[in-house]
């Protein structure tokens, strides 16, 4: 491996490959090197995501994000065909009236933004998921936790899951095709900072020196100095664990997050998962209970639904993560008894259901708006904090740091969108918060 | 020590202090109890300060928040007679022509809020400073450096120094005397978390359960369980060490910041000391050069100047740091090879002068605007991420605290001064970053 690039990208997820994809592709001239910890693409929290999207947000900005990329990668499976794993089975909220009541403002600000959402009623919802429990008067566990009825529901048709695995691998591939190099199994000990001008004397760069970024010090099967004219810091929830020790606030805390993978057996449990009135693939949408955000997902070729839920307050951040993912394991009593009793109340099928699976992984959370930042200090270029809604802006956010790369105040987006950039840094950060809990 | 409050203060520092007096003063019926690790107030890193106070920032929030406390302090010592070690000895920006330029807008913004500072010119200063040297053509290390010649300078008279102590006693004899309760050398192991409706269940709280603070579990002296109805978490540079394990974002990062004390030995250095023509003490105010912060105060009663300067890049951050503040040490080589270099280009006395003592604490960084916060989550405030200036803004502060604590969207500052809390909050921050570095 040569020792010197002109761009090196850290972090081989959703984030580093699109970003190294743009940033090669419209910049050939220019040699670009993406290292990453793991032996491969997308083997950090990438892989262990549950690689939704959906288009519908509260922010503007998110939507903005999130539509672009979403509609970039259906232009890849569809005109290109090129198989991201994209299913749009849509996203259905189920909600009780204040709720309902709550999300107006956010559907109108998406109205105005082209994102079409659909309100069902209990009518719709009945004929659509007959096996839901809408009503739990009468239900012990559901008035103990002080559950609501559902009283309505919010679909959003643009959304649903892809595989986060091809996705990341049709940036790498693209990459490697423009003239990009990876370097696998290489872990970055150090982003290495400098003086602008080397006077050749101990301790630099001293207080009153201007400083730049050189490169970054590698362990690993590459143990050497890569140096570099630019460096894009695309580490996820690793951002952190190479700028605390320069004094660069990385703005994200990591919190584990879980995934449970139950079989769909028996009659009731194999309808829901082919529920027909949302979709033309005739799968259930990603369908979010009224409190927690407790979810399930169809995972047809497997049979099963994948479970999740929101974690508030009283779990904790881990705030320079372990590298080592097993570390984050999931939590079966977890399961039992933060998020079944929430499931099993408006769909009991659930509650005899065999776990296939479960995992564990990070979320960055940027914990000021819940948006995505890409902030530069001086030739180094910072994104991250998608808390949780990356691979869903990955396309707009590569498009973004390599707006950034080349000094533009306006990135094209796909599809001719225009977003300035400095919205996204926290010098003049100009985003409207997320408000919409999943 | 009973155990149970209506509001238990996390710390003793001046953040603490000043928000429990407020508290208890003006919520006589309800029990306040301050905890912090320390034997007395202020032994953390307000009593590690430089405890200096300026009414100039760039900031229209930090010159309210700062000018009205500073008010305050004076009202204290000239007419309430309680000495609280203040002297207005000034600041004195020194500056080359383009740093006179780029101040031109905030000191437009201090003029409209009522803030006085004068530009002196060469004249002035070689009048007042006889022995700095203002052009710095032919010394070889000040042209290795780069440094710039001075120009010009800004001087803010309502600026000076305090003793910390003096002032932490002051809130906290007041406290006592309207009926608070310190406990001390006992150390916050964690803030409790409660569901807001205790079922009896395990586990509790369940991700779906409302969650309240329902106290502090101490460790040191009192191993014990003080519950309370309100927490006020005060820590500073250890907000994130009770935060991060419930998943709360404290906002700041800590990094370890060096003083150091040299006597004013020789004729020059006792004439600099007690330069004339600044203020009524005919001392030398506190004096910042024009490359990296490097500034001395005089502290006349040692015979001494006290001298530091600004870290940028490069000086890590540390982020849940050691309770142990003896594990940041000064280093004499970052006095002799980052300060010393610039401090004798301008001032050559000072290259000779003996060191008396040096000593490190830590900075609590708010990075987002280097503005202090307070919010609220549930029944939890947070103060804190003062960013190094957080003494000459506690009694803001800690009116501020009581205002939200009793549910008011106004504080009242000393001087009548009406603040809008939410302002410093994060949902709604509404607030001029800080721009003026020091």
């Amino acid at each position: 491996m040569p020792d010197r690039y002109d761009v090196v990208v850290v972090g081989a997820g959703i984030m580093g490959v699109a970003s190294a994809y743009y940033l090669q592709k419209n910049n050939p001239e220019k040699r670009v090197l993406v290292v990453d910890r793991y032996g491969a693409v997308g083997q950090g929290n990438t892989g262990r995501s549950n690689a939704m999207f959906r288009n519908t947000f509260s922010s503007s900005d998110n939507q903005i994000l999130a539509n672009s990329s979403i509609e970039f990668y259906l232009h890849l499976q569809e005109e290109l065909k090129t198989d991201v794993g994209l299913q749009a089975i849509g996203y259905l909220w189920l909600m009780d009236e204040p709720q309902l009541v709550k999300s107006e403002p956010f559907l109108k600000r998406m109205e105005g933004n082209g994102i079409r959402t659909t309100r069902y009623y209990r009518d719709d919802l009945r004929r659509r998921l007959p096996s839901m429990v809408m009503e739990l008067g009468g239900n012990e566990v559901a008035e103990m936790i002080g559950l609501p009825d559902v009283d309505g529901a919010i679909f959003g048709p643009k959304c649903g899951r892809l595989d986060p695995d091809k996705l990341a691998r049709f940036y790498a591939d693209e990459f490697v095709k423009a003239g990009g190099k990876f370097a696998f199994n290489s872990n970055v000990k150090a982003l290495l900072v400098g003086p602008s001008r080397r006077l050749g004397i101990e301790g630099e760069p001293l207080v009153w020196q201007e400083t730049k970024f050189e490169g970054v010090s590698l362990s690993g099967s590459a143990e050497q100095t890569v140096l570099s004219d630019a460096i894009v810091l695309a580490s996820g929830a690793w951002l952190n664990e190479v700028l605390e020790p320069i004094g660069i606030d990385g703005h994200v805390k990591a919190k584990k997050r879980q995934l449970f993978s139950v079989y769909a057996a028996g009659r009731a449990m194999e309808e829901l998962l082919h529920a027909r009135g949302f979709n033309r693939l005739g799968l259930a949408p990603m369908t979010i209970l009224p409190r927690a955000g407790v979810h399930f997902k169809p995972v047809s070729e497997e049979n099963c639904f994948w479970i999740g839920c929101e974690d508030e307050i009283n779990r904790p951040f881990v705030d320079v993560p372990e590298h080592d993912l097993d570390r984050y394991q999931a939590e079966n009593e977890y399961y039992q008894r933060s998020m079944l009793p929430v499931l099993s109340s408006y769909f009991p099928d659930f509650a005899g259901a065999k776990m296939k699976a479960m995992w564990a992984g990070l979320y960055a959370y940027n914990t000021l708006d819940n948006l995505p930042f890409v902030f530069r200090s001086q030739n180094l270029i910072v994104v991250g904090g998608d808390s949780g809604s990356g691979i869903m802006k990955g396309d707009s956010l590569g498009r973004i740091v390599d707006s950034i790369y080349r000094g533009e105040e306006e990135a094209s987006l796909f599809g001719e969108v225009r977003y300035n950039v400095s919205k996204l840094g926290f010098e003049e950060r100009d985003v409207e918060p997320e408000m919409w809990t999943l």
